[in-house]
């Protein structure tokens, strides 16, 4: 990493810097963004403000100002071209045991990362991941630091040839990929779960939602199955640090690199956000 | 806290002492123990150790030794009569997204705490909490670290006569209070949720259903449903630091202290773990 800021202070040591009793650590309590840096600024920035903040609200955890935030962010951007941020905002450190203590401060932590490196082709393969993920109305959508599912439907699979797996829920609904977004193409359609169970409410994917409603696309949020995928004629993925990535590899099946899939990549590359 | 260790070491700075890149921080990825010291002792310590190899193999995290586990332990006790050990392990600091890279080495924190507070009186006073457990049979049973249903389940009250709140899961059924399992005495059966979606395995239900069969009762694990405590004439929690402690109050509803609970909390007393 390039450098981490600690409630607005830069590490000196990054290794020893959060307290032991960070309740992101003893109970994933709070909430995180990843977000792009792309010349010099954050993509989509207004996205991951009003999703940190909508997460902080559903948690009852107080929100860091908006003004901290951005001055963290224009700290770590400083002197960097691209790269990557983490925001971790956390309830705080302290209390013992489950409770939140209505007194914590929370915890901000920022750290810029380097780019991530560019893929060497714009289509991906993509598997079926076992792991599932629970259905929890109170906790979808948010972007909290609860991630087991993740980590163990990432640790499905080594061969660096497959670039994301495809999660189900525990009842088999369709619903992302481990660390994306998912959308479907099927008659001119644009479909993508709807996230009412579980799942994160990806900044990218309400970008791409906006983009083509504003390009006269029909949208639907709604519950998607296995099978809606394997007879859908486009799929792609999105996600805030790499933006659009069309699957074309599934097992057997094969997709084009769709007309629509390139039309919204099209018009991502010319958003002015 | 009277002292913390992290891999071993004692830290002089317990609010610096953890990594930014602790996947414990960045996605609960790990578990935790919660242990009773009583009489210079671990109460129930196979068990805790027992569980925590379990959660870290379900998780694919390399455990630490025991060895170095009962090193910590015994360094903290030392000068100690009472108190509490909470043991974090997380499968390490470092790594980018959620893949877990199998060349981390797992982080163990071990922090020593003062005893509890010895309850004025031993019936407790239970609510309902409208949080739900989601479910989900990978993660069920371990006391791992993503404890975001217990934190916002807990913060749903704070009149202090209400001493644990009842959890049901996304299909109502009755899985356990927030930190502690949950056993009912009905016809003289005792029954405990099963908890094969959700819920800890708690150690001192283990114990408990193991001095229950030694005693010569029935021991039911199986689905429950609010109902079945509302039938049931006996009812009580368990958890390690605290033991059996039997719910007297319920919204409207008020239990003895039952025969079967006092005589399961006798042969608890007299147990040697």
């Amino acid at each position: 990493m390039f450098a981490t800021l600690v409630n607005g202070v830069a590490v000196s040591d990054a290794a020893h810097a959060v307290s032991v009793d960070e309740r992101g650590l003893s109970y994933g309590d709070g909430v995180f963004e990843t977000m792009r840096v792309q010349a010099g600024r954050v993509r989509l920035i207004e996205r991951h403000m009003a999703r940190l903040r909508a997460g902080c609200e559903r948690l009852g955890i107080a929100p860091p100002t908006e003004m901290h935030l951005r001055s963290d962010i224009a700290a770590l951007i400083h002197g960097h071209h691209d790269g990557v941020i983490k925001l971790i905002v956390t309830r705080g450190a302290g209390g013992r045991g489950y409770r939140p203590l209505t007194t914590l401060s929370s915890t901000r932590i920022a750290i810029m990362y380097p780019p991530i490196a560019t893929p060497s082709q714009p289509g991906i393969t993509v598997r079926w991941c076992n792991t599932r993920l629970a259905r929890n109305s109170q906790l979808a959508g948010i972007k909290h630091l609860n991630r087991l599912e993740q980590v163990m439907a990432q640790s499905e699979w080594s061969d660096q040839q497959i670039a994301e797996g495809l999660m189900l829920d525990t009842e088999g609904e369709l619903i992302c990929a481990t660390s994306s977004n998912l959308f479907l193409v099927t008659d001119g359609v644009l479909a993508t779960p709807d996230l009412r169970f579980s799942g994160v409410r990806g900044v990218m994917r309400d970008e791409v939602i906006k983009l083509a409603l504003c390009d006269g696309i029909t949208v639907e949020e709604r519950p998607l199955r296995p099978e809606d995928l394997l007879n859908a004629a486009e799929a792609f993925i999105t996600n805030a640090v790499r933006g659009i990535r069309p699957i074309v590899a599934l097992d057997s099946q094969r997709w084009p690199i769709g007309a629509l899939t390139l039309s919204l990549d099209s018009s991502l590359a010319k958003s002015p956000n």
